[in-house]
């Protein structure tokens, strides 16, 4: 739980149980901290002491309640970063995080970041994995649940079409999943903007095709002169004014700003530039559960591996630790074995 | 020319001449004064004095450049408020109004309130009728070059389907035009939303099936009830701060707001609301050329009539007193015949 800001601590609540019919018990086999976990964390947004921590998880359903079909014990399952009744206009339209009947993992509900979860709408959140895991495979499921289904939904948004050229803002986790969506869209190339020359590496093995610095001045006349006038497809994987700034300058005219960063302090937005230039602003929160079965297909056919987002493994009783780690950047991505 | 604020003059000018190969010199048939003329005429937006005025209008060939092909004298044309080159990479998407080497009539090129233009880039950027035309047919296809095109941009930037529940928000030439353009998209039902409840008639006309009061508050109710939640598509057709605050109350989770109003003052988007709920907001001046060919198709063959947003018509003499019915919503567009 979050005590405070700045302060994690690992504490014992009593399990949870079955409450509606529709809810199931699952046993988190591995968690992970999420880059937007640190806002809160760093009191950057607002949080109540004592909120449960934590969205990205997979675990092995224990328990399930009377209308519960899809899903039974037993089941290796992914947890899409928001549940959803599966039922609703918007589920049904594939816009999962708006059901109006779902919510976020942590806060008032249970969190990943701990050894077990009470799912509501199970059949309509949790997707069955259908296979035996090993560690290898757990890490590779990992990232679905939030910062790969987040990568899918950039490049979505932003329309990345085959032999395209496509500029990710942002060398986070979803920011290196996105330009592997890109990749995965099958984008000529791939212009990975950030602020960690460190990931080079990584990034280059996530499909990037050019790692540029944000705070380099040359960047933005390098990605013009290359793609004559700017790129049709941003996506925007930051979620603060200056990477909305920034692609708001990269996208030529026509194209499409694709952003799943969550606002963090964005006030403003060059209405006019978009105007003048037929420019289209999508911004939107991932309806995670759109994009599991898809990833969760690839990833088990060898085609995708998020993984490598996936820096370190630590224990549930080091969360405080992981927290610190990935505040200082020492980290990308920490999973947690509860 | 625009003399000063508040101040429209009719002042001699030497006949335009052909300067480029490419040039067509037009004599204007008919023009009109548009609502965003008003905004240099109050002063709202920056102008030099002695600005020329008018970039609705349409006229006959006098003359052409050595370079031109396409257009002949006496044909009757069609000029999009803007010209273009018709050749670069923005052209050949459709993106005309983004043509490096294109720009708007009127400032310092010459305007179509006026007897005659000289046309740059004149194969690239007119539209040759190719019928004779009584008044009543100048009259229908005015509003192509402007309103109506931009009316048809606003249903294809908000993703209009057929059998949807549209929002049209503005109830001036260009949001009727809107309304005209869902029509035609086959909308099921269209909300208009205006400030000029003398209009209802003339709005139905045009296709609305609902005309409600931008300043009533049961109107957001209304529709929300209506449509269980919002419109999937709203067509913003003013550029005002509250129809924008207005088209994203309206809209609903996944739906796109597409915006057509020249931004005046507005500096708020509620860049959060849009995240959360995957709303795109794809805003945009109109390519009018893109439009004109398919508009002026069905215009010939009676199955679009744009021609009751022209309200009145007046002589070129009394252009200043046009301006002062358009500022005082006497009328909705003037017709100036010069």
């Amino acid at each position: 739980m979050l005590e405070d800001a700045g302060r994690v601590r690992l504490v014992d609540v009593p399990d949870p149980v079955i409450e509606q019919p529709g809810d199931a018990l699952v046993r988190v086999s591995l968690a992970a901290v999420c880059g937007s976990d640190l806002w809160p964390f760093r009191g950057q947004e607002a949080f109540t002491p004592g909120d449960r921590m934590g969205h990205e998880w997979i675990g092995v359903v224990e328990e399930v309640g009377a209308d519960v079909t899809r899903i039974r014990p037993r089941d290796l399952v992914l947890a899409p970063f928001a549940f959803s009744d599966g039922s609703c206009r918007q589920c049904r339209d594939g816009l999962f995080t708006s059901c109006p009947n779902g919510g976020f993992w942590g806060g008032r509900h249970d969190g990943g970041q701990a050894e077990a979860v009470r799912v509501p709408f199970a059949d309509g959140t949790l997707v069955p994995v259908r296979t035996d895991a090993d560690a290898e495979l757990l890490r590779r499921l990992l990232p679905l649940t939030d910062v790969m289904a987040t990568g899918a939904h950039a490049a979505v948004l932003a329309d990345v079409r085959p032999g395209s050229a496509v500029v990710v803002l942002g060398d986070g986790a979803v920011g290196l999943c996105a330009a592997l969506a890109a990749r995965r869209a099958r984008a000529g190339r791939i212009f990975l903007v950030g602020r960690h020359p460190e990931r080079s590496d990584l990034a280059r093995r996530m499909g990037a095709t050019d790692i540029l610095a944000a705070d380099d001045p040359a960047t933005i006349g390098f990605i013009q002169d290359e793609t004559k006038g700017g790129v049709r497809s941003v996506a925007e994987c930051a979620g603060t004014q200056s990477a909305l700034d920034l692609a708001t300058e990269l996208v030529r005219p026509g194209g499409i700003i694709g952003s799943v960063g969550v606002p963090n302090g964005v006030d403003r937005v060059d209405l006019y530039r978009l105007f003048r230039h037929n420019i289209a602003l999508r911004a939107g929160v991932t309806p995670a559960r759109r994009y599991l079965e898809p990833l969760l297909a690839e990833t088990l056919a060898g085609q995708l591996d998020a993984s490598p987002v996936v820096s370190a493994e630590m224990s549930l009783e080091d969360v405080a630790t992981a927290y610190r780690a990935m505040d200082t950047r020492q980290a990308i991505k920490i999973a947690i074995r509860p």
